[in-house]
């Protein structure tokens, strides 16, 4: 009468296939294609009807596993699309651990707490941010976002009337703005600041945007800053912005969803000091840190603020001094979700086990692979590059005297149509770029070689 | 130079020990005790100094054991605390499967979508609602309210001018005012209506509040009816407030977080068949369907308007007619996250394997335990009822001419620290109740039985 197996021992042996195969996939990550379109019988098999009677243990492992192949590809050494990790094998542990334990991570006194505080701590210590910062666990840095902005708009809101504005620069994520529209700011009160040449926002144009919105009965509070823009890589000046901040008493966030974390490695560390500056900023575990999906991070100075925007826990979430509903830290005074699966646990293991020297010689080799790609591009008078490569990305097309947008994108289709490597497209300035983001443990120099073939092999046949 | 293992078959051995352990946990649910307090050694191990240095797979892995027997203890059939669900064995192979496949869901042509597609479709299914209903999976209820109360905002803002007001009843659970927060819309603008004996929202105080409103000038847009109200498990006058919202003209939405999957069973159908006339429906896998921490859904009538909510893709996000940024379903269209993990397989593998006629079996018998225990209550001259029991949840004390809320609290504690028994507390008509829920598959008569003589016991020593 339970959903438990009527027979463990059968049951057993299904897990353990499962997780055999799970592991043969991961061994062999870096062999065969890279993307794989799912099969019409695969998804015909998934597009089942409601299913009313169930089937066996030994049904569904085999199900499962005819899945396993048809994925983005982001485990593979030559995925270079949008900004995907690639994972690691270690978060199976975490995962089947997380999964037996199946706790909801929303408060009370357990191990979950502890374990997602501890990853807070981390996390602040590594931006440079003080010990008592606080902070959430969240599937990303959109809702990583959504919180912080929402923590800024009430501190705000608590002080000024008026219409709320905020600023950032042309290149930033789309998901500041979101956030403006999700707690009802207004996407147009994100106000659009011009970058400069290396695509980073312009200190004297958003210094100016500022003074006239307020000469126009505006109410400034907020300024984004990036720390890794999505289509290239820049980073702002962060310094430069939070001088700017401090000055004319605005709330300094910084989305640095994959850039903030270059901060533990040697290349970048330079340009991300004034990371330790923000008022809150948000990132990703699971972009360059390689945690398993999903999992990201909102850091907030100010716990007082953090938790008087989320605190309000009814008469059912009454906490105890003693009991199971003790415990100092509950998740649901800082965010939005009450119930939450225990996400933090693949962090905190993934960071215990690799160790932050591993995962900042990670960012680092892909930082100078950019640059190893920067190279061939220039080397090929068939190529040419779009865009500056501040970090990790390279966005370059092929040379073509008739419709370069079109040719670009044909190219990169069927660069991933082929199985042999998944970049994807951007618009630099206007023109479509081939882009190539390196956040993988897995890739060397030998797959860029063969990407920069593949791309003069296809291009040369099209043209 | 990756973070893959040196030592494949090492990392293997290491892998299938966690599997065996965690596999141990879930065939002994039923033993020991529901929760024990995480021992300060094992909380000196997890607060650890930044790691450096990483750890062999076998050193994590028996940290990760170590961590299993001290979660919120919900697995255990004596869990009766909040609404947890109990998860089943089954999802350690969703699980396994989505850690070795580690996709972003965020959208792109690849098995995700498809799987995630399906649930919903089958959730709608379920519902009552049309087959081409939007919807998206997501972490619970409260992140499902703030998705389906931003697009009816959107959708009011879009005809109507003036301060927005939406409707609900004094029960219905916190997520709501905290979507209002959110969304900029003021927790004041979400009346809290009165609720009758049953603690159902008052049908005719709604029609007076809505008049009321309209007359002062507020545009109300929104009632949100509630399916199983957390504290004791209410059901609104659904088919009423569809009635009302129809006449009206306004957004009706239902928070069903567990409630509403009463419907695949037959005690509670015939009080559900308003959840087909919802404009929005927020439930949880994770509650009564027993599928693991976390999984939510919201399901949307108008896929237009859901969509225009949330779909905003900028050029970094461009899709495509062929290649992987191919794809009928991008998950980024309809919600806030733009990284999410492959949430949806161990929803799918749930329903697939168990099938919907076993799930019902076990929200039927949970919802007949809660009659046994209001039963045992009723027979003890020591206990009284504090509340009805429409569904699964019971609320009573052990009478006392002193403190009644002190030694209630105190008795629910000594419980929680016995390990007997883990229910929670709430407070119904200003009272304190010991709140029993019943959303557990593993859940005996038995179990029950010595949950009452331990209040009794622990009643009579305090007294």
């Amino acid at each position: 009468m339970t959903l438990d197996p009527k027979d463990w021992d059968a049951f057993r042996t299904s897990a353990h296939a499962m997780l055999d195969a799970s592991i043969d996939k991961l061994a062999n990550a870096a062999e065969g294609r890279v993307w794989t379109p799912l099969p019409e019988a695969e998804k015909a098999n998934i597009q089942a009807n409601l299913p009313i009677q169930g089937v066996s243990h030994d049904v569904m492992q085999k199900q499962l596993e005819s899945f396993l192949p048809y994925g983005v590809g982001n485990t593979h050494p030559r995925f270079f699309g949008w900004v995907h990790g690639a994972g690691a094998p270690s978060g199976l542990m975490a995962e089947i651990a997380a999964a037996a334990m199946n706790v909801n991570a929303g408060g009370r006194d357990h191990v979950a707490p502890v374990v997602e505080r501890q990853v807070i701590e981390w996390s602040a210590e590594i931006m440079g941010l003080p010990a008592d910062t606080s902070g959430l666990i969240v599937s990303g840095t959109s809702m990583a976002t959504i919180i912080a902005l929402k923590v800024a708009r009430d501190q705000a809101m608590n002080t000024a009337q008026g219409q709320l504005v905020g600023y950032t620069s042309t290149q930033t994520h789309s998901c500041a703005a979101q956030a403006f529209d999700i707690l009802g700011l207004g996407r147009d009160h994100l106000r659009k600041i011009a970058c400069n040449d290396a695509l980073e926002i312009d200190v004297h144009a958003l210094q100016t945007a500022i003074t006239a919105d307020k000469a126009a009965g505006f109410v400034p509070f907020l300024i984004v800053g990036t720390a890794g823009a999505v289509n290239m890589g820049a980073i702002d000046d962060l310094e430069g912005l939070a001088e700017i901040a401090k000055a004319e008493g605005l709330w300094l966030h910084i989305d640095g969803a994959f850039g903030a974390t270059a901060v533990i490695g040697e290349h970048a560390r330079a340009r991300l000091t004034g990371l330790s500056r923000a008022d809150s900023l948000a990132f990703d575990f699971h972009k360059w840190l390689q945690v398993n999906y999903d999992a990201g991070c909102v850091l907030i100075r100010d716990e007082a603020a953090h938790r008087g925007s989320f605190s309000d826990r009814p008469e059912y979430l009454h906490g105890s001094e003693r009991g199971l509903a003790g415990g100092a830290f509950w998740a649901v005074d800082y965010g939005p979700e009450l119930s939450r699966g225990f996400r933090a646990l693949k962090v905190w293991a993934h960071m215990k086990e690799h160790g932050v020297e591993a995962l900042a010689a990670v960012i680092d080799r892909n930082i100078e692979q950019a640059q190893y790609l920067e190279n061939l591009v220039k080397a090929s008078p068939k190529l040419e590059m779009l865009a500056p490569v501040p970090l990790n990305i390279c966005c370059f097309r092929y040379k073509f005297d008739g419709d370069n947008d079109a040719l670009n994108e044909e190219i990169v289709v069927q660069l991933q149509e082929s199985g042999i490597a998944v970049p994807s497209t951007t618009i630099i300035n206007g023109q479509l770029a081939i882009r190539v983001n390196l956040t993988n443990h897995r890739t060397k120099e030998s797959d860029l070689d063969m990407l920069v073939e593949a791309v003069l092999r296809i291009g040369g046949e099209l043209t």
